[in-house]
């Protein structure tokens, strides 16, 4: 039984954009030599998010529509009042949607449906550099 | 430390369904001779979810109701513009739920709280056969 | 590689108070001895949730907001109808935001962002003593 961690990082475009990472993850699943376990994906930050979701054209626009209903960005946000930062609504829509996914895997890949990946979300206004953080719980 | 997969499954009839698994999930726990660790509750497919809830009849129909009212069924999708499966809110609603609830267990047996059950919830708009699986890691 | 479990107890003053547990997880820990791993973070019982948030003054109001928004309290609930304890809109809450967290840890310590805290968010409509499970994996 070992522990190992990867780190991925990628740039993002700024809100509400969808990184699959199924590939990336599977692909350090491979190099790591353990067969089977659990991966836990977390992201180190308070305005991006991981779940799955089916990776296709109509879904992508779908779940930014959902966020905007959900948590608009025309609303007041106290965050916004003391920081100014424009991001209270990507902050809010984070917590809900959470830091950390684990999923697991059998022969250095994971079990996943057929039809679904796995995505980070960024939720922030603007470009940024991202890391998200693999810890591979295994044997 | 051992790694062990287990698979729960069971039909379900469609929209939105909640099924208790808190048993199965135990049963598979005493069979494996693991006294404690964690055990990750995973959903390998992007129109199913897992989380906790008291199981009780009101509830059961108080979740669903949010379902409705926070992702309708009755607006336009990017989904269903493109694949006509009828299912758009279904994916969505997953996204947000997620595929994957991990729980702490001893003596053999998950650490709940009295009131407290862990639920498979079917989004599909369809009868399905599902399928659950479970990772467990202890010792 | 081990398992250990740790509790971390607590007063909260009832909805919707976010309790910032970042430096008591840390604590735990560093006297577990157990350099890297996963911690995962559960809450026994259905009315509670754990998440990540940077935990400023706008954002511990503008959370409860956003709950209030998408789950209101004013509204009729199955469960109220049959239990009379007022905290229907509390089991929703929960059952959406999650009972369970697992982070990565190395040097004995979370891998956080800077400016992310892991929260339990009481959703219960009194004050609670509560009681939060750490399960920790590593090595």
């Amino acid at each position: 039984m070992s522990i190992l961690t990867k780190e991925l990082t990628f740039q993002t475009r700024g809100e509400v954009e969808l990184v699959d990472l199924t590939e990336q993850i599977n692909g350090a699943l491979r190099e790591t030599g353990i067969e089977a376990g659990i991966v836990t994906i977390f992201v180190p930050g308070a305005t991006g998010a991981v779940t799955t979701i089916e990776y296709e054209p109509g879904l992508l626009q779908d779940l930014p529509d959902a966020l905007e209903r959900l948590f608009p960005t025309g609303i007041e946000y106290q965050h916004e009042l003391r920081w100014h930062d424009g991001n209270g609504h990507s902050h809010i829509r984070a917590a809900f949607l959470g830091p950390s996914l684990t999923v697991p895997f059998k022969d250095r890949s994971m079990l996943l449906g057929t039809w679904q990946q796995v995505v980070f979300i960024e939720l922030d206004v603007r470009r940024r550099s991202r890391r998200v953080i693999l810890q591979i719980v295994g044997e």
